[in-house]
């Protein structure tokens, strides 16, 4: 029979070249990844669980395409030579440049401004799905994730922003982490702004000056103030280049973003004090609205005013907010891992504005999930599939599938995951298929069976047991429960008997 | 305060330009849909339908990244001049050709090719998401749509066939489709090769008389001679040209090709009659089989053999099925629709082979997801979502916002679905608001209310009848059951109330 792989590559019709040169190699590009079965199911309970909170709290779900105008995405149109950079791209049949998202926030924005006269306002939605960055890949660093967001957009009140936090915090308890375990920090990037006006940092530093600060956690004051001087030299020795600020307005930016303590009142008092900007002072109006807000949800002890969260992104223009993971995590040699904020995001008014020249208040928040995943992994949650494989119907006697087949029917209709071996090995190598796949037994009808109208089940879980046993009687005990005959007729309950035994 | 926008264009940035023209449009490229609230959850109540009937059939969950290497797709690599026919293609950093997948099975077979050593043989897996082609869009046809596919990968038994073809009659009775209104089609791909082989089609034009023989429903026998011949004008004018079979051969494409009745056993009689070739002989053998397991198991009424199913697809090798929903389906304005099969597949044993050079048998069937969808909503199932909106509650005095996220607070914690009115607007708007994202009611609380310690609960379905009702009486009654004052004490007993009386 002719192989399907003489339609499928242009290069096997050429003479004079083997197959074996032209067949293309079995992988993934770099920085992609397949999902194993353990990590989908982790990964669908807990987004299920996100979901009832996010439902719970109004959002109602929205998908956008993968693929979106460039321009809309609000990137630089693609440099011919470059035309990846950061993001995915490449042109359509009309020449115009299309864009992979790389986020959720991008599209959102294009989606309201598209149909902003129809929509409820304020509009609230959450979407999940991956987006794609095309930037170098490392390790826990994907050119292809997943996020879950949930944005109200055309509210100009801060008690949007104190909901989000709220949202956070409900999210993580809903998700199995204890009070105490997580805090969501918030701050107003307008207490920032308001020192960067005043000792005169134009738009083309800020970002620099924000992405030094948002390194805190992970470089500390020290390194924070290389970053935002004349710049750093990493570990491997690598240069980044700083802000370029003098050592005067160094100290005031690293005045006005040091942590603070004391309870939000305490925090608010000198916050007062080290910021006389009128950005500043309005930052310092919302942030009192907002605490007042989660002390009047009961939320005051988990929702903390703390000035150092200023989110490395240059778009946003109020409020901003993270949730941290608290306990001291370590990785398999004991090193502490620094996991950083697993739900985040802030206010950014002026994101639809791109489109309409109108500034539409918006402001939204955005679960990273494998992040998420891989703390509350680490916490001992979420560990993934504990549910078992499915039942296996072995095939002893080649003539007899249609038997066979009805028995996994049955099972089936009973509610019970059972499939039929279909591979074309014998019995030891069905029983090897069986262990592979986690089967909790399997089922076995041979000759004698038949005759005498009975089936074996074999549970695997315990016969995996036995050579352990030295005690006789205790083996024989255990060997009689791990396989046993029950007539043809009592399938549904002989399998039952089984699965009754490892039920969570 | 500065803009965002002045950060994300770099147009904006040019001087002599004024934004207005440089603004990008808000519009997605042709061809590609943002999905409703409504649409989603249609989608997804179906979707955890057929999850929940793929995993009883002991198929395992796989996600594979969006992006594969164009090579490993079995795509020829892209044309300089036309990198995107097809597929949509991009350059990496490193020139090697990457695109987006246009099905779950190319990515599969990369998958399986990549990781043989270590998976379970056969490998069973089922994924669902987004697939990307770049052909030509039209009504129903989009750029990027959703697939829902089960596989098994390594038993070359047609009992592996005949399994997917009771999974899809399993699907569809889970769905709701009554038995008698979805027919499964299988046939053997190998009886027309016979047919293709005796008559002396070479490879090239194989998939063109694939492709006359699969428009079969759509054209009849009459439209599909002339695809076989010389070729088609269609009704807009359009030539399709033809697989240029001469008359003799064009008859005996259509006998074999031909749908027969009288059950599966008649059937096969019949068959063998119209099939002198050894690949026909084969293909019958195998139609034999699935019949005979398709009996053991119950399901010989609703899983038929029907010749005229050969798939549009060039690389099928053996048995190929199609699940059709039989009921007369009409448009709103009384046209019939013809809506093709909404789950299908068949075998793929040479897949695997482009990689590794050696034969894996594979077959797998797929889900069109948003086929299916429309064709249980034309009868009448997953019309999507009856779930009410958030309840609402109403900000009267701007002062109060902590008492009245209070109130939402309290509603959440008993799992109510709720939300604090975010906007700016008076009363009249929020209850405009409220109505557009279809709350069933709206909590209200101004000044008198507050001093009595109550709150008043208005439900907004039965306040939009009132006005329909006649008699005094009856008015005076449903308006009182239609706002109506509790004590804030019992704020959710009062919401729960009228909840209930919309409960499905």
């Amino acid at each position: 029979m002719k192989s399907a792989a003489s339609h499928m590559s242009k290069n096997d019709d050429k003479p004079g070249q083997g197959s074996e040169n032209t067949r293309p190699e079995a992988r993934l590009p770099k920085g992609l990844q397949d999902a194993s079965a353990q990590e989908i199911r982790a990964t669908e309970a807990m987004l299920a669980t996100i979901k009832k909170v996010f439902e719970l709290y109004g959002f109602e779900p929205l998908a956008s395409p993968a693929i979106e105008y460039t321009d809309a995405l609000g990137k630089f149109l693609p440099d011919e030579d470059r035309p990846n950079a950061g993001v995915f791209s490449f042109q359509d049949d009309d020449d115009q440049w299309l864009s992979l998202r790389y986020d959720l926030t991008a599209p959102l924005a294009r989606y309201v401004a598209e149909n902003y006269q129809t929509l409820p306002k304020p509009f609230r939605r959450y979407q999940t799905g991956p987006v794609w960055r095309n930037e170098k890949p490392g390790p826990g660093r994907f050119r292809q994730f997943m996020q879950f967001d949930a944005d109200t957009v055309g509210a100009p009140s801060v008690a949007a922003d104190a909901e989000l936090c709220m949202l956070a915090t409900d999210t993580m308890e809903a998700l199995g982490v204890p009070r105490g375990d997580y805090v969501v920090k918030v701050n107003s990037r307008k207490i920032l702004d308001g020192v960067l006006d005043s000792i005169g940092i134009e738009d083309g530093r800020r970002l620099t000056v924000l992405r030094a600060i948002d390194k805190f956690d992970r470089l500390g004051e020290e390194g924070v103030r290389l970053l935002l001087g004349e710049g750093r030299k990493d570990e491997s020795g690598d240069f980044t280049k700083g802000a370029g600020l003098d050592a005067g307005d160094i100290d005031k930016v690293i005045a006005s973003t040091s942590p603070l303590s004391g309870g939000n009142d305490a925090v608010l008092d000198q916050l007062v004090q080290l910021s006389d900007t009128e950005a500043g002072a309005e930052g310092i109006e919302e942030l009192k609205t907002i605490a007042s807000l989660v002390e009047a949800g009961g939320y005051a002890d988990r929702i903390v005013i703390d000035p150092s969260i200023v989110r490395g992104l240059e778009y946003y223009t109020g409020p901003v907010f993270e949730t941290e993971l608290t306990p001291t995590i370590k990785d398999q040699r004991g090193q502490t891992i620094r996991l950083g904020s697993v739900m985040s995001g802030g206010r950014y008014d002026g994101l639809v504005a791109r489109f309409t020249g109108e500034r539409v208040p918006a402001t939204g928040i955005s679960v990273g999930v494998s992040r998420l995943l891989f703390g509350l992994q680490l916490l001992g949650k979420y560990k993934g599939d504990e549910s078992k494989g499915p039942v296996v119907v072995l095939v002893f006697d080649k003539d007899r599938l249609g038997n066979y087949q009805r028995m996994v029917k049955t099972l089936r209709d009973a509610g019970i995951r059972a499939e039929l071996y279909l591979g074309s090995s014998g019995m030891k190598a069905q029983m090897k298929y069986a262990d592979k796949r986690g089967s909790p037994c399997v089922v076995i009808q041979g000759g004698d069976e038949k005759e005498r109208g009975e089936v074996q089940i074999k549970d695997l879980v315990l016969g995996a047991t036995l050579t352990k046993i030295e005690d006789r009687e205790e083996y024989l005990k255990k060997q009689a429960e791990a396989q046993f005959a029950v007539p043809e007729a009592d399938l549904v309950g002989g399998v039952s008997k089984v699965l009754d035994r490892y039920k969570a």
